[in-house]
């Protein structure tokens, strides 16, 4: 179902939210005070809007109230972030995502009523170190605090073996659900002859340990 | 192996960069031109300086060309993030990571030198756009333009039945490759026996479209 989407302050993290939207074939209406930001993003949305979103007249004008979710990514003006998340609840919106700058700032977007806060700068950074920790490792899903899957490049070890000879499920605890072949080639749930080569990339469920005893 | 990581801009992304590298029981170095941002993460990182980072005689005092890894994290200031970046290449730091504002920056920093370009808000703005189309997606990873992994709520209809029942391989195309109970409990590659419990996290491999095809 196409679903109408607001995204108010077009920094970064909100052009990039609204671009993503209207890409994956949704209606976004995107709105900044600021007249560059909204010219830069005309093209990309539904309709783009230069406007204060403190206005309340406004946001009604537009028909904000009508829309299915609000995404607030205002950042540096707390003030205003805050203000027009507790507006966009009041107003009836059902589901209004807002970016916070700090945990403390989070709590406020909570009790006002926000049903989604994200902090994109941390949580990017969080990744970013355990990128840096492994370089091998591509990306990653925490499972819970002991279980990861992760996507790493085949260790040079494992280059020219099947998983059956290698083993590993028992020899380092991890299970292989997938292996990345090439640029758009998957083998999902490979068995026992299947062989790794060189550049596959590996996905693996295994616990955050086993992935250190790993070998390059 | 330790590794010794410096931070350059603390901002929120720096910020979390830094405190999650010490975390995970590295050497980090960190530092702002700005002295409030300095006191606020003295505690949380191995050293922390008040210092502007284009000054060379500064870096080289600290010892900055014998570290193995300089995160640049400087946003709004341009000039000062491609100076710094360079400067540090030419140091001899073996692997410089720098943020980028837009595509255009991220291009001369790969002209000069940077090792990796990092956009943490636009990479965040993509994930979330993407779970707010699916709200019962948590987290995922893209495998290729047509396969994900995806970790989703389980569907109501699937509560109190078993994988054996479900089916969920022949009737959706989908491979179950965890489960997440509760907060700290995981059932990795799940038998047949295995019955899904509400509030059930699924971690699973498919194709995108498949997703869109399992009861919400
Ligand atoms: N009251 C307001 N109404 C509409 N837009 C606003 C309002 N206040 C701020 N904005 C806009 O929000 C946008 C994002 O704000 P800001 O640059 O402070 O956030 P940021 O967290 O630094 O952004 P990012 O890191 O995503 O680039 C700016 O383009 C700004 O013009
Ligand atoms: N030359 C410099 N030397 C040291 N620190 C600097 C320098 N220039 C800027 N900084 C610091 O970099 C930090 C991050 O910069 P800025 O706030 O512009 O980035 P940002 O992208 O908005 O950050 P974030 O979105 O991660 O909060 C600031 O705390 C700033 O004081
Ligand atoms: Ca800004
Ligand atoms: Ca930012
Ligand atoms: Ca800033
Ligand atoms: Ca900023």
């Amino acid at each position: 179902m196409r679903k109408q989407f607001v995204v108010i302050g077009l920094g970064r993290f909100g052009t990039s939210v609204a671009k993503t939207l209207n890409t994956l074939g949704h209606d976004v209406l995107a709105m900044d005070k600021d007249e560059h930001a909204v010219q830069v993003i005309t093209q990309d949305v539904t309709q783009a809007v230069q406007a204060d979103a403190r206005e309340e007249e406004t946001l009604r004008a537009l028909g904000v109230r009508n829309f299915d979710v609000a995404i607030v990514a205002i950042g540096d003006d707390l003030e205003a972030n805050i203000l027009i998340t507790l507006m966009l609840k009041e107003m009836g919106i059902p589901y209004v995502v807002a970016k916070a700058q700090s945990v403390q700032h989070g709590k406020v977007l909570e009790k006002i009523g926000a049903d989604k806060i994200v902090y994109p700068e941390q949580d990017m950074g969080i990744r970013l170190a355990n990128n840096l920790i492994r370089t091998n490792v591509m990306d990653f899903i925490e499972l819970s605090l002991d279980y990861s899957i992760f996507e790493i490049i085949a260790p040079t070890e494992f280059i020219n073996k099947t998983l059956g000879k290698l083993n590993l499920r028992a020899v380092y605890k991890i299970n292989v659900v997938a292996i990345k072949k090439g640029v758009d080639q998957i083998v999902i749930a490979p068995g026992a002859d299947e062989a790794i080569e060189e550049k596959d990339i590996l996905v693996i469920v295994c616990n955050k340990k086993a992935l250190s005893r790993l070998p390059d």
